[in-house]
């Protein structure tokens, strides 16, 4: 086995799931991960957890979801199951990023929400989310595969804790701000409100309050925000890319969209419902491993000289205890390169200028 | 897909575990079962159940077991979901039947010992094993891939009700009857009590108390073993070959034995515990589409033209509401060829005469 391979399964299980003797752990394992599903089994095995090991195969999901009438029920079995466990850990990957395409919307809607049970236990173990990286994600990402896997291992196989530190300050600045903006050649210029929202430093760790390996992002839930932004980085969603989209704000509500392709599938999301139109996330990415674009939401949003705003549902962990943020049945993160000729500020001062932050060598104010 | 996978996944969900609307349903997957998983995916989508994949990797596990201290726990979320759970299906195959020869036999029986209440479990859901044929499993049978899948299938794909309907003649007779003579030869001539105790038909399917799929043999629990057997079938136990057995009883017990290779297994097997030297089961073979050897218990010991003896425990649907029968912690089933010069008695009458039963045209008493 690649030594890459049982690192990887060490940083999952000891530095992001902070596994402990005698903890039920779940691990869900996509088609294609058989490798590091072996390597988290070792790993789990050396730390005295218990353990029971999911199948998630797109192609048998499919199957079963196209033969169904629709009528979903629940799994008490797979509730129990979730219920029961303290730890769980997704291995995402796959071998075909499409097989699920010819699943009607309809089905995976009335799925999802016979589940949503289900998927709330989920949220309440100590949980995380990773990728193998297959051939399949390889092709989605247009790399080869021996590329793919440099490139993965790069965001994945970090010294965390310094990550985490230097995060630190971005989460420090956001905590005590009240209002941020970022500017962006002469195509954007977005302000929104973060007074009394707490950013997550979101460290690849349970202990971050993180659930993605890799992560390496800081990010906040804003409000009421004015103003033009531009995201250049493509995206997928609903397995159309999106490029280009161009939004602008009142009131804190997107009042014009346009796309350079697909307009349609961003007038979709947009129009799911009222929370579309809103912000649910300001997130700053700052995993210095991810280099480029790969098509793939878990590391394009934590790239480094990126800033991504997201429409849709706002996470608690942003929220004062008690307090609602954006409702929607929606998440849709959409990423803008600030690597040139742009600057992030914090109450009128620059926080990040053409990516480098405050607190780097090169930093100009 | 090939339409015989589909068959089988038909087969497993309709005739042998008995789906119903809304049941909870947990599937087992084993490496290299990929295809089969998909088709009772589909299987079970089709009849509206609630299902839990389960990734049975013995490359996993063995990865698992190597690295633990043998503490093992039991896994409470791994109870909950089978507790909650109405149907079971296990999907064996592989990828390497040695995957898990490396394991300390202390360490698998400490983990053994420690999951027994999920094991337990499993027995009341309504559960069938099943096995896909893969590259591996053509191997152990010494068969090329093509003509493994074809004899899998002719075992798999029959008539089961006509099948279940000619073994209830055999049923009926050992139900009725109270001692059982096997003669073949001149190397066997052992006897044994069945009165009081109840045949199962076993029709691969849990309506007749069946959890196997193939099935295709009636088998009781005898008692009071008197006489000398041969078991000239090979089995394989604890990886080794095991070849010619002979075992002499006397009062029940095996009072010698001897076997033409690996014996010391052999003897191995019957010291295990007092219950080790007494007879658990007997067994007659009666699946036509099974025809040879193929070094798999699942299917061997439900040849045509076989009888089958075990050493250990019996099982509780062959004996009266509330009796014990005889316990061990093995159970290791021996196979001997009684297509010519045999008999089998049921007090004093011929019931199966060179492989042909009494109700068979060519049947001469």
């Amino acid at each position: 086995m690649d030594d890459r391979v049982r690192e990887h399964a060490e940083v999952l299980v000891d530095w992001s799931a902070r596994v402990e003797e005698g903890d039920d752990v779940i691990v869900s394992v996509s088609e294609g991960c058989h490798d590091l599903a072996v390597a988290v089994s070792e790993a789990l095995g050396e730390r005295g957890a218990n353990v029971v090991t999911l199948y998630s195969s797109a192609e048998a999901n499919r199957a079963y979801l196209r033969a169904h009438d629709d009528e979903f029920g629940l799994g008490e079995h797979e509730l129990a199951l979730v219920e029961s466990a303290d730890v769980g850990i997704r291995i995402g990957g796959g071998r075909n990023t499409s097989a699920m395409v010819d699943v009607d919307a309809a089905t995976r809607a009335a799925s999802s929400k016979a589940s949503e049970a289900v998927r709330e236990a989920w949220m309440d173990l100590d949980y995380v989310s990773t990728l193998h990286p297959t051939r399949s994600l390889a092709q989605q990402a247009e790399m080869s595969y021996e590329a793919y896997q440099e490139f993965v291992y790069d965001a994945i196989l970090r010294d965390w804790q310094a990550l985490a530190d230097e995060m630190a300050q971005l989460k420090e600045i956001l905590d005590a701000g009240s209002e941020v903006r970022l500017v962006i050649g002469d195509h954007t210029d977005v302000s929104m409100s973060i007074e009394g929202r707490t950013a997550v430093n979101s460290a690849a760790s349970v202990a971050y309050n993180s659930s993605n390996l890799p992560s390496g992002e800081v990010f906040t839930a804003p409000y009421d925000t004015e103003g033009e932004v531009c995201f250049d980085v493509p995206m997928t969603f609903r397995g159309k890319t999106v490029r280009d989209v161009r939004l602008a704000f009142e009131d804190g509500e997107v009042v014009e969209y346009s796309a350079g392709h697909n307009e349609d599938v961003l007038g979709e999301i947009l129009d799911t419902d009222d929370g579309a139109r809103r912000l649910g996330e300001l997130g700053i990415g700052m995993n210095p491993g991810i280099d480029r674009f790969t098509d793939n939401i878990l590391f394009d949003e934590k790239m480094r000289d990126t800033v991504h705003l997201a429409v849709g549902r706002a996470y608690d962990a942003n929220l004062p205890e008690g307090e609602d943020g954006n409702h929607s049945a929606v998440h849709v993160d959409m990423i803008a390169d600030v690597s040139e000729d742009s600057r992030l500020e914090v109450d009128g001062e620059v926080v990040q200028r053409d990516g480098v932050f405050r607190w780097e060598d090169k930093f100009t104010a």
